[in-house]
């Protein structure tokens, strides 16, 4: 445990350490900001255990801790044939995909590596066949970086020239290999924007906003302010945001799109005050498979999580509480989707198809 | 201190006990729904940290607490001229106006106290004096009981055949003398509705929804379910909803409605999803004075309600926090006001006035 204070980058919020035989260390992020604390994933069931808890969290993360969790759960078996890889392979993706059914990026990664593993020849050893998918999950890991630093540069200029921004939980660096996603955005605006003020909602229940994205944006120097979930209308009705930007967990063929639970009410109050309303996530987080986000699995998470407070009910204890950890936003709401690949606008099932039609044709 | 658990008529969020020498009881709203404490105010100073720390909170409620403030004010205090009591009732009423900006209902009912004690005679002695502004207190008071039956009962109606209901904040029983304003409406609507289920946005930063008006729906039997506030355009996009309905602070002569901050939001939600937005409220939450919201001071309240959880930072320490207390609704977002008079619909200046000009004929 240490003082958390130096910039993201610096912190990794996923590293694997050493090689077939290594392991996943990631930063905490339930103790933030309080301490910095790196937990060791060195099982399957560890890297389970860390996406339920929200020890890591984010879409993208979550899709590149499963992809090394892949790898630890081939490091401790045998692998006497095709079939016992593959058989344990299904094994270990089933146990990690049913960790969070929201994102997509998680079943997205976990489908990756086992395509790798149908790519090998049959005839691979089973060390060959560690290298090969421990390779994947690091190609996932530094396209992810990648992806980052493009989502920045292309979502720029949309922020260009506002006095101020508002975003939604964290999709920031925490929430991918580095930098995040519309944290990226944002980044990239303030370094010639320096003034550019960031509005953080806390967001309830978790408090991602103000533990983990005003921690990000503190350390690197942007302007920022925290307001409760609910001063977002007042914000935007005083004038003081001129747009908002936030991540994605799933976003279907026609562009509606799943996020943090409050995404829909920003997009919604945003439309009212006539200020544009991004999304910005990388091109894992589409499910083309899904026509609308109606077919999207939305998480319900534990009652604890919004009555339990830090350890003092906040509710009687017989209350019923709904706790949806996302909801879907309408594509029509939605400005523009910024993409690794370039800016998605308007964001109609038609102009996504182009966008992904262009990423094959690269 | 005892256990929290019998019906809110019975524990009353105010009571004087005594006669000119008595003093104000609080349920201290701070502390539940874990305990019930009552707290003695015994001096204006009492009274106005009652109201400053939200032991005593809701427009109405403050206004009674005020009024019984002033007759506190004038116990420990010779009254030799009539220039000495009003040099004691200004310093008075200015000590407890200063304690909150937004809800007006605090200086209506001072300036019922200091009308009052202007139509007294020259020569009243100084017991007279007091005893006839106690007697305008318990008049307040009282007015504010059949005040919250006759919201319920006009409100009732706009609910009939609904399967669900949103409300915002605590606009019940503990913010008024007895059952409340939105709550009226609701407890009305459940007596003859017993499914009606209500959702309560837990309103942050300090819960009084999930803290209070929980608390005061569960006693009373009503189906609850507590949900973060960002959560409520979600509930409404489900089709759980199909009316909100919260108290106010303030009302502009347009129909402009100060309330807790979140209302805003929720309206322009509501009005998305064509869902009416109500806002029940008695005729002293009226300012006539002020023409639209625009001119309603909202309160900033400190960044430790937001940041300062339960005792654990969840921010970093250096971040800014920007915690309004309040937002303004305008009036073309509101279907109706629920009053103790009636139901003003559309919701127009001169409706408003045409309300109050049948009030005054009465």
């Amino acid at each position: 445990m240490s003082e958390p204070g130096k910039p993201s980058q610096d912190l990794p919020t996923l590293k694997w350490t050493g090689e077939v035989d290594g392991h996943l260390e990631l930063i905490d992020q339930t103790c933030l900001p309080g301490d910095l604390v790196i937990r060791d994933c060195r099982t399957v069931a560890d890297v389970e255990q860390a996406i339920c808890t929200l020890v890591v969290r984010g879409a993208p993360a979550i899709g590149i801790a499963a992809a090394y969790g892949v790898c630890l759960g081939l490091q401790a078996v045998e692998l006497p044939s095709r079939a016992a890889l593959f058989a344990q392979l299904d094994q270990v993706i089933s146990q990690l995909a049913a960790t969070r059914p929201t994102a997509v990026n998680l079943t997205w990664a976990l489908e990756r590596l086992r395509q790798a593993a149908l790519a090998l020849p049959s005839a691979s050893d089973p060390q060959a066949i560690r290298q090969h998918l421990l390779a994947e999950a690091r190609a996932i890991h530094d396209e992810d970086r990648r992806m980052c630093h493009a989502i920045g540069a292309y979502g720029a200029p949309l922020l260009a020239g506002l006095d101020g921004v508002l975003t939604h939980c964290n999709a920031g660096g925490l929430a991918t290999a580095e930098f995040g996603t519309a944290l990226a955005v944002i980044f990239a605006t303030q370094r010639t924007q320096p003034k550019l003020r960031v509005f953080v909602d806390e967001t309830r229940p978790l408090l991602q906003g103000s533990r983990l994205t005003a921690w990000e944006l503190r350390q690197q120097g942007v302007d920022t302010t925290v307001i409760c979930d609910s001063a977002a209308a007042h914000v935007m009705q005083a004038g003081l945001v001129q747009a908002v930007v936030t991540g994605a967990d799933r976003i279907a063929a026609n562009g509606d799109a799943a996020n943090k639970i409050g995404t829909y009410g920003l997009a919604v109050a945003a439309a009212a005050h006539d200020i544009p309303f991004y999304i910005a996530a990388p091109s894992s987080t589409f499910d083309r498979s899904l026509s609308t986000g109606d077919q999207i699995p939305i998480e319900e998470r534990a009652a604890a999580e919004v009555v339990g407070g830090w350890g003092r009910p906040t509710a009687p204890k017989d209350v019923a509480v709904y706790n949806p950890a996302f909801d879907v936003t309408p594509a029509r709401l939605i400005r523009a989707i910024i993409c690794e690949q370039g800016v998605i606008q308007p964001v109609t099932t038609a102009a996504i198809e182009q966008m992904f039609d262009c990423f094959e044709d690269i």
